[in-house]
């Protein structure tokens, strides 16, 4: 690219350059074995501007995170309709979820082994979207259970374990997706809401599976 | 202590302790912080002895993950009778698994956090374990599902699917319930249970939720 083009281009814009080229390197190389001059190749720059704009391989691995973090939340809630039926909500917005990490598969490895694996300042990033994800489920089964039931035995504490179990499972799935070949992000929802969904309406409606 | 003690307990037995030591230190202070010289200190023992036995901080960390994960994994085999209906084998399951998580909340914090967050030598000591124990739930499912519909419409890749997510479930829940004061191994193995009991039974007897 010549200097001409890059004088033009906002820096807004460079910057998305930058961070795509950077998710796509660390979710195939891994952390440690990216270098900066690889990002810079793919994302058509000079090293000195990768490290102008986002400061060092840990700042742009932050911005990565930030910002894969923020497009998947952003994703799982523009596929629900919160008015629909709550096992619609959840089907839809398991689709969406899986439907995001089948698509962006190098965003999804920063933000579930990448982020995790690299040290402490890291998790906390990726700690912080979960949080929101989990307490957007919590909303969506606590809407769903009053709705279903108008008095709802189901204690604060037994919805918060149960939008931690739902996350988890859907985390764990859309690894083994990513890395099984011909599972779509149909089926891994598919799978999940099999899974889940008898449970939680039978829940939803006072009906809880019984210890033997 | 004195040299004599030192002098006449066995190697075995030593090492134990430092093992005792160290998944204490890392599981509380975090693999960064955690020092050879605490680690030493809290076994009773110098911190030459502890380089002696178990070589380099690295290698005494791993060491802690193989015998952390082999203990799990050999609490939740032991819990399970494979004569049992299957609901009953899972809760026992379940209930081994959060009850050995509850009473070992530092051994699980060096298998779920630590190892992960560490660097891909460690991750990759603690995704064998998991491994072994998704296989072992797959078996489970397979096995319930011949026993409930002697032709099962379940898939292999279904099943695989099934383990997974029910895996993934019981690693979130663990780590939600020790975060969470008042939160017991029986409750948490009940919620994933009341999650997942269902819907498992349905697709097991070939009733799948259907899609909207």
């Amino acid at each position: 690219m010549g200097t001409v083009k890059t004088k033009r281009m906002p820096r807004a814009v460079r910057e998305q350059q930058m961070l795509d080229a950077a998710v796509r390197t660390f979710g195939q190389r891994g952390y440690m074995a990216a270098s900066m001059d690889e990002i810079a190749e793919l994302a058509g720059v000079s090293k000195p501007l990768v490290y102008l704009y986002l400061n060092s391989k840990e700042d742009l691995f932050a911005a990565c995170i930030r910002r894969e973090a923020g497009a998947l939340t952003e994703a799982v809630r523009a596929g629900v309709d919160r008015e629909l039926p709550a096992d619609r909500q959840l089907w839809d917005g398991l689709r969406a979820f899986f439907t995001y990490t089948a698509e962006h598969p190098d965003g999804w490895s920063v933000l579930h082994i990448q982020a995790r694996t690299h040290g402490e300042r890291f998790a906390s990033e990726v700690a912080a979207m979960r949080e929101e994800i989990v307490a957007f489920v919590t909303q969506l089964i606590v809407a769903a259970a009053r709705a279903a039931h108008r008095d709802p035995d189901l204690a604060e504490g037994e919805v918060a374990g149960l939008a931690e179990a739902l996350v988890g499972a859907a985390e764990s799935l859309a690894a083994w997706a990513n890395a099984t070949p011909g599972v779509t992000a149909r089926q891994a929802a598919a799978t999940l809401m099999n899974f889940s969904w008898a449970g939680l309406a039978n829940l939803m409606e006072g009906r809880p599976w019984s210890a033997p």
